[in-house]
Order: C-alpha cells, then structure tokens, then sequence
C-alpha cells in the first residue's frame, strides 16, 4: 500500500445527521466520505479549488455504499479513503471504523472521471495532473 | 395586499428532515422558506438563474425563524411567502401552516440585499429589474 | 411487471442541492431516491410509522447510485421506485429521468434488511407483513 | 463574562456546504451553531443523550442569523457558543469569525425552551437540572 494515496480523518455524527430511529440516517454517509475524500485530495494539494484551475473537473459517476453497523450520536468514528485506481478513472475506497474499537462498520467506493471544462468532453484517460500530483504512474 | 407578492406552496416533511425528537429538525425549516421563496420569484420571472442573468445576486443578510408547533412526518404543511419590502432591502415574510387545520406553525423572514455582480458591492438601493419584477413601487 | 409494485414522482431540484459545479450534488441524490421509496411504501399502507407499528425496522444496508448525466437547477426530473425482491431482503430498483425528454439521468439500487425491533436481530427472511402488504409472494 | 458558559470550535464548510454562487449556503449555518451549542453542552455534561435521560427536551423556538460576511470552501472559521440567558428560556448567543484574521462574518442566536417529556407541557422556568449543569444561578 502507497501510503501517500490513503487518508483518515476522524468525525462524530451531529444531532442532525441521525434519524428518528437513533441512528444515522444513510444518506449523510456521503458527507462523511466527501470530507475524508477532500481531506485527501487536499493533502495531494488537488483540492476542489485546484481541480477547477488545473481545467478539470471530476465529477461522481458511481457510489456504492455497504452498511454492516450503524453510526449512533456520541460515537466517534474514522474514515479512510484511499485512491485505488488512477488511470482511465478515479476510484476511491473507504472504510468507516468505529474510533474506540476499530470495528469496521461501513465500506464504499466513488468512482470519478475527468472532465475537460473547455470541451465539455470526458476523458477517455484520468489528465496527467492527476498522475503527477498522485506522484506515481498508474498501476 | 397585493397577491401576487405572495405565494403558497405544499409539502410533507421527508424521513430525513425527522430528528430523534420525531420532529423536523429547526435547520430544515430553511429549506422550507427557500422553496416557497424560490417558487414565489419563479412566478414573478426572476429566479435564481434570472437574477444572475440580471448581473445581481441577492444573498440572504437576515433570518429570523418562530417556532410555535412542531412539524411531524406525515404532516402536510402549506408554506406562505410574501414580499413585504423591496426598496433598499428585500424582506420576505412566511407563514407555515397544518394544511388540514389551517393552524399556524411558523412564522419566519428573511432580508436580502442587491450586490452588484460586475463590481461587488452592495447596492444601497434594489436594483429597477426587481422592481419592475414585482411590478409595483416600492411602498 | 406487476405495477403496484412502482410508484413515480416528479420532483425539481432546489437551490441548495445545487453544488458550484452548477449540478445538483451527488449525495443529495440519496434524497429523492428516499422520496420515491416513501411514495411508494406509503402507497401500500407500510410507511415509516407503519413499519414502525409492525414491529420492525428496515434499515438500509447497500446503495447504489450510477450518475449518466448531472441533474440541473430549474430541470424537472420523474424518479421511478420499483421493488425487486423482498423474500430475504428487499430491493428497490431507480430510475431518475428527464420529465420533458424522457432521458434517463440516473441508475440506483438500494437493499433493506428486516429487524425485529424487540430483539433487535435481523431477520433471514422478510416478515409476511411486508409480504402481506405487497401483496404477491416473492418471486 | 463566566468563561464556562462559553465555548468555541473550529471548521471548515465542505464541498456539499457550497452553494452555486460559491458560498456557503445560508441555511448551513444553522449546523454550525448547533455543533457549537452541542460542544458547550456536551462540555457542561448536558448533551441530547443527557437530556433525554433528565426528562426534559429543548426544543429551539426562535433562531435569528445576521450574516456579514460570506463563508467559503477553504475557509477555516472559528464558532462561538455562549449562554447568555437560562431562567426561564434558554438562549445562547453565537459568534463566526475567521479563523485567521479575527474578523467576524456572522452574528446569531437561538432560544430554546425547556418541555417537560412525561405531561409535554412547556415549562415557565428552566428545570433545576440545567442550572445545575450551568453551576450558576440565573443571572
């Protein structure tokens, strides 16, 4: 494992992210992911702001989420992203764990393209950019 | 009053707008107002995309929100926004209420202010293409 | 098809599901798909109260959500929910769709498990309530 | 000023707290007063779970937001919660400033009630147990 393509930021579910069954409710799971996968991007320095000067963008183009546990309030989790492909697209996988046991409770992937903003046009290849800030070639 | 400086829309509640308390958690009311909002200048032709046409934004400076009842899941609730200023500034006024009883919920407001697009800076006026929007003068 | 088994709804993103790229962000996707999911359990007297009344809970424990083409402001979409099984776990199959052209947008899948709220197990097989309110047995 | 009924947090808006017009969208304020509210109360053992557990819920009735200044993507801010009334309603009074250079960008408060779970009625006066989490009289 490619230590510099894997991130982990650590979080607790607020009140407004859990539903009436005491839980939280499964859509805010992609925030959790969006700031795990932005925390990496930006330690990449390819952060929201850099993509869009770089004439990229990356839109989502597939999310899959496995719920094995539940989030509850109170609960300190973490949430690992890590990049696994980078050529024709970008996949990221992640892991939500709970902070105190290290129990798996979540896995999920996010799969992007590129986008060239002038075009319009996706791209059939991830944009060298990307290959350098990732600093290693596709595998 | 004018009536076409107000308009009502209807709405149920989602799942996830439910807190724990098996009520709308008080953020998502805003939600709420924004769509009332939306759809009352919709009407008048100048939505959000109309207004960036115009080369003016109209960011929210002020919101107030009166909870008196709570808002259920299951419950229909109808949504009143009225325009009640717009001369320097734009106020517009809300009303929520039980669609079933007519029972008044809520009472809310937001101020706007006009901000010059090309420049930046706020106007100390709203601009004439709001005015002629709403299609009468200022009171 | 047995049609009770699908249920649409049309539905317009508002302003704050709208990201700076313009298009509606893709976690609020998760959404509407919960909007056309409770518009159809609704339909067949097994929402979320009633659920709860069955004594059992149906927590979501996979989604899946493949985005064809972004979502806009002001562009009214038909999102089609349609279950696909419901022997041991209950799946419901998406479809999100340009209301004027017909164009699908977006794919999505999520599955729901049974647990029985007493014990708090998840269950093999779904309750013959859901069955019940289904209305055939499985396929 | 009791340093105690006081209590600050740091963050970041996200990429989904982002609006079309490259700010955070107003309505996401009210999330970062409530995980400021819910630092301080957590701090002064009295969060929802604990709350719950006394037998009285909180609920907001009123939330006023004066926003200054915009927020944007990348832009640490630091929030301020403080308690400023707990007679007989409970209001704390917020406070947004950027993290780097002081400036404040929002001013809000909320007021909240105390109701009394078993009856459902509101109450005239806080109860006894939050001024003991206070650890003052009211002023």
């Amino acid at each position: 494992m490619i230590k510099h393509l894997e991130h982990e930021i650590e979080l607790e579910p607020a009140f407004y992210d859990i539903d009436p069954m005491e839980v939280v409710w499964h859509g805010h799971y992609v925030k959790f992911l969006e700031r795990a996968r932005g925390a990496l991007f930006g330690r990449l320095n390819f952060g929201y702001l850099q993509m869009k000067e770089s004439g990229y963008a990356f839109p989502i183009i597939e999310l899959f989420i496995r719920y094995a546990q539940p989030l509850r309030l109170g609960q300190r989790v973490r949430v690992l992203a890590r990049i696994v492909e980078w050529e024709s697209r970008l996949r990221v996988n992640y892991e939500i764990r709970d902070a105190a046991s290290g129990r798996r409770l979540t896995r999920a992937h996010t799969v992007q393209v590129a986008v060239d903003m002038r075009s319009g046009n996706m791209c059939y290849l991830c944009p060298k950019i990307l290959w350098e800030r990732i600093g290693v070639p596709p595998p």
